[in-house]
């Protein structure tokens, strides 16, 4: 009998959907939606006052997510001629911590009226950085009362997560934080949308919301910072913890209307975008690191046991699959470096160039870099144009590139670039090992992966390890609709156990990037030379960065 | 009674004349010829054989100099109105080290048709680099040997200079060493030209000929590093020396006709360019360091002692004004830095922008920039892109940046860029004051400190100190014509002294660029990490700079 589900990916700019087959992984159809709002980093909508945003501040609009569910979902039904009744389960998965103060009815305080010229009221992307300072705080207390779970999380807080970005409500909008009867992780907020049923994710709650091992960290604790922070996990987060894979319930009437599914359709826990994906790939074995490559990459495996890595993201019991210890780490600025690049840096000349010969400006810049060897360009740089997410854990951190002369050109600047998110992601690598965690294989997905065979025979040559590639272009997508597969259950069409459902729906492919060694060789030198700026950059030696960032915010200060 | 003097300045693309009132430094007319050759780096012209050259040459055809003469002179004499016997007297400056093998009769090897189709028969231009090696040497040997001389060049021997030159064609081509009756920098071969008088020029021969107190290196020292080289000032260098203003001899006959001169019209000694600009802007007291700001920069002060500057480019008794010890220092990248920013990094949507708003580029960008505070990019960069001239003297440097984020916009690095060589500068300042040298004031000339108010202000607001502009946009030519004034002596009209000629014609603009309080403290911070990060790069701690050089160096070689 045929048997479909739908995964829905939503990333920072727009949303996903998958419809698969259950049996072969076959994706019958996929439908994107823009969010209309896009990312709110500068001011509020017009509609709302048009209320300035300080900088860090990066925020979302909840009815955009919606958007995307009343978009997506009928147009892959329609797009594939499947039935609704032939659909088995839905889940999705979202970007975190992406957080939002909602009433008890889920409504989001942004979108009453009394508040939504409050920029506190609306949805935290995860990228919001401007609880750095609360972030530190909490760090820095951990640290002094050698809280035991500060190791899960690579010994720092980071303000991406939901304890700072609560903490800043607290702070500076208390009345937005009494007003919210809860606070809830898109991912959970969308699935209480579908069913009408609350539900906090493990994956999320572990790695965003310090949650381990059953438990948050003490009250005792939270209050040492700040009272009103003492008991804001039982005030806020008052609703059951699901683990993944799990069915949290029924699609409801409403939601079936404006989706064109059947109600009482299986929809599994919510998960965060970077974790879901590792079934995508098929991957089951331990000592597999799965980066997930776009905007940023994020860098997942999971192991039997448990192990203190410096500067991981976290370690989840259930983080990634039942019954494992899942790993996070991550790179904040990976697409967005290539991207940054090609908006601000590159020559009229070249685009001209380009639009003659009739090609896509990555792909004419990916031919000229592609003609360089290794250390040619005499160009190394630091990849931290958004911070450093591991294994330095300081969003205070910026870009740093060395080696220009005036023979310097863009295609050799763009090189470096790639190159430098290579290191970071072989220092990565090497934190693991040297933390205790395997790693014998390399995976990678998301779009670069796909459409950039340069940038992974780099990551090839930079880590000394063949890379392979998701064998579609909606891993997290897939990996939604395979853990809506298990949500669905064997009975129904699915499957009961995410391995299972992993190796007959997850997909790499033929395609493998293998190390050339004399380029690997001259890698090898130049990674030692990144690692000795990393560390003098990254560690204190010199805090530069961070004393350009004091002396940029009190002059944007004064100036304002 | 009416009084003119004609300066004519040669740089590296064209000669540009002067006619200019003794009485006020009015400039009547201004006269300038592109040399036809241009700068000759890839092969010699076609009735030459075209014979390629070595990478790191550049040749330039006396021709153009002679032609430059002939155009020049006659049209300010046509433009003013002035007669030829209101002249009172010529004086020339050129780039230096700039070099020709000659016959005993002043003709340039180069025209001799036995000698044209040989490379070294020809002027070496001061940016000939080819020679990079045994300058190298050059150092190595007299630091070895405790040289007392190398002090005084701030501890190293550049391939711009003579004795690298010469001993490139020594090795090279012994057939031109020994065809050649004697060596001579391109200003006092045009003082030849002019006067059919040979004399060494004070100026050149101290910086760039290592002549210092009346004498060079001994014997001893050149015989140690190649026999051949062993008497090579005596052999080649056998005319006298005369110092700065000194009246050289009179326009010939034949010279007279060519230029509509009057025949025995008072020629001044040869000058190099930057120093000659010293009294076009009426500076006479020490301690007022003269920058003169083009594709480089070069930095000019004297002082009535002598006094070893570490990183300086020399110091010469009567180098700048007789009697007076003349420093100079310099940056290898000034102009070239912006100009190569603008060439490889400037996006095409700031382009067409310009072009709608129907500005010019640099104007568009200056205007963008302009609007930034100090600090606010949170960008630093070393001015390294070329290597670093003075005060490390060290062309294995290359450039630096960091601080970039995801929001950095080109503007913000086109002003880091400035505010690097401003930082720059001010290294050298201080580097002067450590040496004992006093530097109370400060001077700009060149087409930066013209047609650039933001970059002027930026260097006021670095260097804590005002910046005063040059009256003229042609200072090394005005500076030409001042020399020539004290040439032609007080009793025909001109001056017997260099400094009540230069009081009389010299002059600054009404302007003047004063420190903004509030900025300068900011850019006080911003140079103390501006030096933190010179000393880690530039003194050894961290040689990541040559490591990647020497990796480039082998895979060009590899990929060969």
């Amino acid at each position: 009998m045929a048997a479909y589900t739908i995964g829905i990916d939503f990333g920072t700019l727009s949303g996903r959907a998958v419809l698969v087959d259950v049996h072969s992984g076959e994706e019958k159809a996929s439908s994107a939606f823009d969010y209309p709002h896009a990312v709110m980093d500068r001011a509020l909508p017009p509609a709302c006052g048009s209320v300035p945003l300080p900088m860090d501040w990066a925020l979302e609009h909840p009815q955009d997510y919606l958007d995307v569910l009343t978009h997506t979902i009928p147009d892959v039904l329609r797009q594939s001629g499947v039935k609704a009744e032939e659909v088995i389960g839905v889940a999705v998965d979202f970007t975190a911590s992406t957080l939002l103060p909602v009433r008890r009815d889920g409504t989001p305080l942004c979108f009453l009226p009394e508040y939504r010229e409050n920029p506190h009221a609306w949805v935290k992307l995860w990228k919001h950085h401007a609880a750095q300072h609360l972030a530190n705080r909490l760090t820095e207390a951990a640290q002094q009362r050698g809280e035991p779970w500060l190791r899960q999380y690579g010994g720092r807080v980071s303000s991406e997560w939901q304890t700072p970005k609560i903490w800043q409500v607290i702070e500076e909008a208390p009345e937005i934080y009494a007003a919210a009867d809860a606070f809830i992780e898109a991912t959970d907020w969308i699935v209480l949308q579908l069913t009408g049923v609350w539900s906090r994710a493990a994956g999320a709650a572990g790695y965003k919301g310090l949650w381990q091992g059953g438990k948050y960290p003490s009250e005792d604790f939270f209050a040492s910072l700040d009272p009103r922070l003492a008991r804001y996990t039982e005030e806020k987060f008052a609703y059951p913890l699901v683990q993944l894979g799990e069915r949290v319930g029924g699609v409801t009437e409403a939601m079936a209307a404006a989706t064109g599914l059947l109600p009482g359709t299986a929809v599994a826990a919510g998960n965060v975008d970077a974790h879901v994906t590792v079934p995508a790939l098929g991957i089951e074995r331990t000592g597999a690191m799965l980066a997930i490559m776009g905007t940023s990459t994020c860098h997942v495996l999971f192991d039997r046991e448990e192990h203190a890595v410096r500067g991981m993201c976290g370690v989840v019991d259930g983080g990634v699959y039942p019954g494992y210890y899942g790993y996070e780490a991550g790179q904040s600025c990976v697409g967005d470096h290539f991207a940054w690049f090609i908006e601000n840096c590159l020559p009229a000349s070249y685009v001209e160039d380009a639009k003659r010969q009739g090609k896509n400006i990555y792909a004419y810049l990916r031919e000229k870099a592609d003609r360089l060897f290794p250390g040619e360009s005499g160009l190394l740089a630091l990849d931290w144009w958004n911070g450093n997410r591991s294994v330095l854990v300081d969003v205070d951190l910026c870009g740093m590139m060395l080696g220009m002369t005036l023979q310097t050109r863009p295609e050799e600047i763009y090189r470096a670039l790639i190159e430098a998110t290579a290191y970071g992601t072989r220092r990565i690598v090497e934190a693991f090992r040297e933390g205790g965690v395997r790693v014998g294989e390399f995976y990678a997905s998301g779009g670069i992966s796909q459409k950039d065979p340069m940038t992974m025979q780099i990551y090839a040559d930079v880590l000394g390890m063949p890379v392979r590639i998701a064998g579609t272009a909606q891993g997290p997508a897939l990996g939604s609709a395979i853990f809506a597969a298990v949500a669905a259950g064997k009975e129904a069409g699915g499957y009961d156990d995410i391995f299972a459902a992993a190796r007959a729906m997850g997909k790499v492919q033929d395609t493998v990037y293998t190390p050339i060694p004399e380029r690997a060789a001259v890698y090898e030198r130049l990674y030692k030379e990144y690692l000795t700026l990393h560390d003098y950059f990254g560690r204190g030696e010199n805090d530069v960065m961070k004393h350009l960032r004091q002396i940029r915010r009190e002059t944007l200060d004064t100036k304002a």
